[in-house]
């Protein structure tokens, strides 16, 4: 039976809305959620005040089945994150003596005050931790919260990955040099006769390679396979480049 | 007098959600509207679908004074954000009779009745033509509709540059080797020192060059320099590796 887990992405960080950084994780989790048949609904990019990322997590969170927050969660003062994740559910925020304790063994007498607020925790929550690292993501309902460090965050996916298994969407590309004008209606005529898979239409400016690279998805292989061969018969075979099936 | 304008950008795309692009326009327009002094408020990427476009770009018009979209303006049945912005406001779609005029001297006897689909925006809607291309950006109340394909929406964007102007705001960053924990302390010492700087706090991992990047902004050219100033008096001179001010 296939099943469809949702997810949505929120990006805590006013450094990216000031264009200071570019973001990588919101790419990087789309990518991991897709080869794990997970359906990424919606990325959101905020800044890190409390109330905000309350509102917004609370939202996503009824949205998708599961939400990954990314920044915020450092020892500094715009490090909100999980008092934001606390008030999306009306939860407080306690040390968690845990973490605590694990962070004492990493840091020894190098453990002040400021960095034990790292292990002040929306509670109740649930830890993963990852090996070799101190960092848990923090569980909190459906809200998995990560670093917005892009090596950090991409180790504590992986970690997650046992917990997150869909049905993988099959995907496959045609290349093409014919222009989507000349495309729309056969792509239309695809839809219409291939209930269920979707279609992409993805043209490039200037491109020696393609025009136009169309995409046809399905968690449905044959469904997949059918559509694919059903178009490639409706277009003109002397300006397809290439077909590429997963 | 500081003219403060807020913006919002709205990224319509299956293909970023699944991981199959990565997005650069979001991040284009967060560096494009700092140098002008407008405030980028939120991003959202949505996937194609009309009614959800709608509550989005609707949301986002009412947040903030601009909204740009990005992607979803092709001939093709995935390109359905003019609709999906006409159904924010409730506008109807028709046939813009100058753009598809246009559309006909750029195309002459290869216009199609596909292509002209592009010319069915939102009733009432302003155009803002760019140099050398016949696609405009269309504009629907506070919301430019931009398209997806980066080096369109990079050029169109700089038409829009003498539309959109706010005070800009001085950025200043501190280098140093201190960590975050160190840190945390003087940073909010800082910013209760200097009401309306802000304050950010951007830790790496395994960098050379420095542990952590301190930056200070406001549009007050001369309170961003006390802060910085009263700051650097408080931090680890030897561990300092340089100051950058703009």
């Amino acid at each position: 039976m296939a099943q469809v887990l949702s997810a949505s992405c929120v990006v805590v960080g006013n450094e990216i809305l000031s264009g200071k950084t570019r973001d990588s994780n919101a790419h990087h989790l789309a990518r991991f959620l897709r080869t794990r048949g997970v359906d990424l609904q919606r990325i959101q990019v905020i800044p890190d005040v409390v109330e905000l990322i309350g509102s917004v997590v609370a939202e996503e969170s009824a949205r998708s089945s599961v939400v990954f927050t990314s920044g915020g969660v450092g020892p500094t003062h715009d490090d909100v994150t999980y008092k934001g994740v606390a008030r999306a559910f009306d939860l407080p925020v306690r040390r968690h003596h845990a973490l605590a304790a694990r962070m004492e063994d990493f840091y020894g007498p190098r453990l002040t005050a400021v960095r034990l607020r790292m292990a002040d925790l929306p509670h109740p929550c649930e830890l993963v931790h990852t090996d070799g690292m101190w960092v848990p993501v923090v569980l909190v309902r459906n809200v998995y919260v990560l670093p917005g460090i892009p090596s950090l965050f991409q180790s504590m996916l992986e970690s997650l990955a046992p917990r997150l298994q869909g049905t993988p969407i099959r995907l496959q590309s045609i290349y093409t040099q014919q222009g989507e004008s000349e495309l729309a209606e056969h792509l239309e005529a695809t839809l219409a006769a291939h209930a269920g898979v979707e279609i992409g239409s993805y043209p490039r400016m200037n491109d020696p390679d393609h025009r136009v690279r169309v995409t046809l998805e399905s968690r449905d292989a044959d469904l997949v396979t059918r559509a694919t061969d059903w178009l490639l018969a409706r277009l003109d075979p002397a300006k397809l480049v290439r077909v590429e099936r997963d």
